[in-house]
C-alpha cells in the first residue's frame, strides 16, 4: 500500500501577547502571535510512513488567523490523496501543484491569505520530508545536488534577473567548500541579534535594562523599533547606544510606517548613532520608494522583506539596489521552495540574507534557511545575522537553541515546526482554556 | 435617534460560469464569477436613513471566494455602531478606519483576501452615500470640491509621486469644465470596448463569428485573450485582424502568463497586427519587468492594472513608466477610495486609465469611476475606453446600458452595485438552488 496524504489537520492558535506589549512597534501596537498550524496525515507505506506527520505554519498577529487557516484548508486539499514518495520525491513540482488552483491563486496572486496558507502546507510538507529522510531541513536541503536545488524554484517569472542555469552555476561554484563549511557551523553556530530590547511599548528603564542584559548576555547586534516619534526614537537610539557602547551594532525598524521622505528625514536624524540597518523605512510595496532611501542614507543599509510576499518583490528589490539587507519571512513566503528563490536571487546580487524572525516559531524554521544558505547557496556569514527573540520556544518540540550571540546548528529530523500537542489544545482560539476562560476573551 | 450602521450582511453568491468557458484565459482556465457580497444595514435617523441599505462586492472567480466573504465581515464589523453621518461625512477617514486594524492588515497589507474584503465594504458604504445623496457615485464624487476629493486619498505612502497639494492644484485646474464635461458624458456616454469575442477556450469559429458580432454591433475596440501557445495567438490575432478592418482598435492580454523576455517575444511576432495595447504580460508584481518590456515593444502600449493591489503600485508602474495604460479595478483596490487614488496619480502622470470590468459586477461599477475621472480628474476621454463583458448584467438592479460602443451615464443612486435578491438566494453557495442540485455540485 503507497504511503498518502489522508487527511490536512488545521488549527488556529493564539497567544495573548499584547497583555505584555512584548512584539509592539509603530504599526502593530498590540499583537497577540498567533500561527495557522497545519498537519499533514499520512496513512499506508511501511514503518517509516505509516503515521507520519507533516507540522507547518504560518505566522500572524491575531485577528483574521483563522483566515490564514480556511487558506491553508483550502491549498492543503490539494495535497490529500497524493502519494508521499511524489510529494517528497519532487517537493518543486509540489510546490507549483499548490499554487496551480487559478480560482484560488485570484485571491492573491501568490500574496495575503492564501499565499501564508500555502507557507504553512509547503512547509508541513518538508518537515515530513524532514523526518522519513531523518534529517533537519538545512541538511535534506545543503544535501541536494545543485540540479536538485535548482528544480525547487519556480522560474517563470524570474528569469530576467537569474536564469535557472546562472543559479546552477553558481551553486556548483559554491559546492566544493560545502563539507567544510558545514563542519564550520556545526562547530560555530550561526549569527543572531536580539530584538528583545526594542519593542516599542517599554519605557526608557525597561529598554535600558534590557540593553544591558542583552550585553551581558553576549549579543553583538541590538535593534530597536522606532517610527512613531522622531524625538523619541533619539532619545531610545542614545540609551541603546550608550549602554551597547561603539563596537556592537544597532539597527532600527520602522515596520512600515513612514512616507519616502519622512524615511529620510528619520534615517539622518538617527545616524550619528551609527546605525548599522534601517528596516520597513515604508510600505513594503514600494520598491522604487526603498531604491531612493537606500540611495539617500547610504552607508546606512535598507532592510527589508519580512512583509515582501514573493519571490517577485524580492527580485525587483535586488534589481533595484534597493535594499542592502535582505529579510526573507519563512511563512511570508510561500514556504521552503520560494525562500530558496529569494536566498538564490540575493547570492547573485551578493545582498545578505538576515531573515525576520520572532513572532510565533519564525526563529525555529528561518535558522534552517540562513544554515543552508551558508552552506551551499551565499557560502558567507559575513554581514549575516538571524533575528532572534526570546519568546514562545518553551511550546515547540525542537526549540531553538542559542549559545552566546549564536543559534546552535538543529539537529532532530524536520523543519523543528512542531508546537506540542498541550500548546495546540491550551491555546487554539477561540475555545482553548487560554482564551475561554471569562479574563481573557478577545 | 441617530442612524447607525446596526448588521453587516454576508453573500457568498457565484455563478457557474466554468461550465461555458465564459471568461477563460491563459491563466484562469474555468472560472466561476463570483461576488463576495455585502449589504449595510441602518436604522435610527428619519425616513431617509431608517432600513437604508447600503450593497458593495469584491469580484473572485470561484474557489476562496468564501474567504473574501469572511474578510468581508471581519473588515464591516468594524463598520458595526457608526453612525451614518460620521461615516458619509468622511468617507476618507471610513476607509482609513477600516484599514487600520494592524492585526488583520498583517494578512496583506493592502493586498489579498483582507483587502479584496475591504473593497465590498467601502463600495457599500459609498453605495450607502449615494443612495442617502440621492445621487449615483459617480455625481457624488463629481460634485466634491477639490479639497474633499483630495480628503478622500491615505496619502502616507503617495507623496513622493503626487502631493497633497499638487493633487489639489491639478482637480482646481479641472474644476473650470466640469459642468460642461459633465453635460458631454450625458449626451454622449462613455467609450467602451468589448472582450466578449476574444475568450481562449473559444473555437477559432466562435471567435470569428463574434469579431463579426463585434464589428456589427458597432464597437470599434476588441480584446483578445492570448499567452497560451504563440502559435495559436498568431492564427487568431490574424482572424480579428482580418475581420474588424484596419481602422478599429485590437488588444491582447496574457493574463499573466509570461516571463519579461517571452511577453516581449509575443508582442514582437504580433505587432504585425497593430497591437494598441498588450495586457498583463507578465507578473502582477514586476513593476521592473513591465518596465522593460514597455521599453522594448513601443510603440505597442503595456497595460495592467486588474491585479495590482493597491495605490502604491499603481504609483510604481506610473514612476517608472512601465504602463501606458493604468487599468484600475473597482474591487481589488480597497474601494472607491483608493480608485481615486490611483486616477488621480495616473492623472498626474499623463496616463489614460481604461478600468478593467467584466466578471460580475465590474462594468456597473468603473462606470462611475470613468465618467468622474472624465468629469473632475483628467478631463479627457482620449485614449480611454471602459472594459465590457456581456455577462451577468441581467442580476442586477441598475444594470449597465450600452448604446453601440459606449456606456450611457448611470442614473440611479449608488454604485449600481445592487444584485437582485432573487438572485441572491439562487446562487447562494454552496446552497442555494443554483449550486445544491446533484449537476451543479462543486
Amino acid at each position: 500500500m503507497t504511503a498518502r496524504i489522508v487527511d490536512v489537520e488545521t488549527i488556529d492558535v493564539r497567544f495573548p501577547t499584547s497583555a505584555s506589549l512584548d512584539g509592539s512597534d509603530a504599526m502593530n501596537d498590540a499583537p497577540d502571535y498567533s500561527a495557522a498550524y497545519v498537519v499533514l496525515h499520512v496513512d499506508g507505506g511501511d514503518e517509516r510512513t505509516n503515521a507520519l506527520e507533516g507540522h507547518g505554519f504560518t505566522f500572524t498577529i491575531g485577528r483574521g488567523n483563522d483566515l490564514a487557516v480556511h487558506a491553508a484548508r483550502a491549498i492543503g486539499e490539494r495535497a490529500v490523496g497524493m502519494s508521499v514518495d511524489e510529494i517528497v520525491g519532487d517537493l518543486g513540482g509540489f510546490s507549483r501543484h499548490l499554487l496551480a488552483d487559478s480560482q484560488l491563486r485570484w485571491l492573491g496572486p501568490d500574496k495575503g491569505a492564501i499565499h501564508l496558507g500555502t507557507a504553512a502546507v509547503v512547509n508541513a510538507a518538508w518537515d515530513l520530508a524532514g523526518k522519513l529522510a531523518g534529517k533537519p531541513v538545512w541538511k535534506l536541503l545543503a544535501d541536494m545536488s545543485p540540479r536538485q536545488i535548482v528544480d525547487l524554484v519556480d522560474w517563470r517569472y524570474l528569469k530576467d534577473a537569474l536564469t535557472p542555469d546562472a543559479a546552477l552555476a553558481l551553486l556548483e561554484s559554491r559546492a566544493a567548500g560545502r563539507a567544510e563549511r558545514e563542519a564550520h557551523v556545526l562547530e560555530m553556530g550561526y549569527p543572531a541579534y536580539t530584538t528583545s530590547a526594542g519593542w516599542l511599548g517599554y519605557d526608557d528603564a525597561k529598554l535600558a535594562r534590557l540593553c544591558q542584559e542583552a550585553v551581558d548576555a553576549g549579543w553583538d547586534s541590538v535593534k530597536l523599533k522606532v517610527g512613531a516619534d522622531l524625538d523619541d526614537d533619539v532619545r531610545r537610539c542614545r540609551i541603546a547606544r550608550d549602554i551597547i557602547g561603539p563596537d556592537r551594532r544597532l539597527m532600527i525598524d520602522a515596520n512600515q510606517t513612514l512616507g519616502v521622505a519622512e524615511a529620510v528625514e528619520w534615517a539622518k536624524a538617527l545616524a550619528q548613532f551609527d546605525i548599522w540597518w534601517f528596516e520597513e523605512p515604508t510600505s513594503p510595496d514600494d520598491i522604487l520608494g526603498h531604491a531612493a532611501i537606500a540611495r539617500a542614507i547610504a552607508p546606512t543599509h535598507v532592510a527589508t522583506g519580512e512583509h515582501a510576499h514573493n519571490a517577485v518583490m524580492f527580485k525587483q528589490f535586488l534589481q533595484a539596489d534597493a535594499i542592502g539587507i535582505c529579510q526573507i519571512d519563512a511563512c511570508r513566503l510561500g514556504g521552503v521552495n520560494e525562500a530558496v528563490a529569494a536566498l538564490l536571487l540575493a547570492a547573485a546580487h551578493d545582498v545578505p540574507v538576515c531573515p525576520h524572525a520572532g513572532g510565533v516559531g519564525l526563529c525555529e524554521l528561518v535558522q534552517h534557511l540562513s544554515i543552508f544558505d551558508y552552506v551551499a547557496v551565499s557560502g558567507s556569514m559575513d554581514d549575516r545575522v538571524v533575528e532572534y527573540v526570546d519568546h514562545l520556544h518553551e511550546h515547540f518540540h525542537d526549540p531553538v537553541r542559542i549559545r552566546g550571540s549564536r543559534y546552535l546548528v538543529p539537529e532532530a529530523p524536520g523543519y523543528s515546526a512542531q508546537i506540542r500537542r498541550e500548546t495546540l489544545a491550551d491555546y487554539r482560539f477561540p475555545d482553548g482554556p487560554r482564551w475561554s476562560g471569562p479574563r481573557m476573551a478577545s
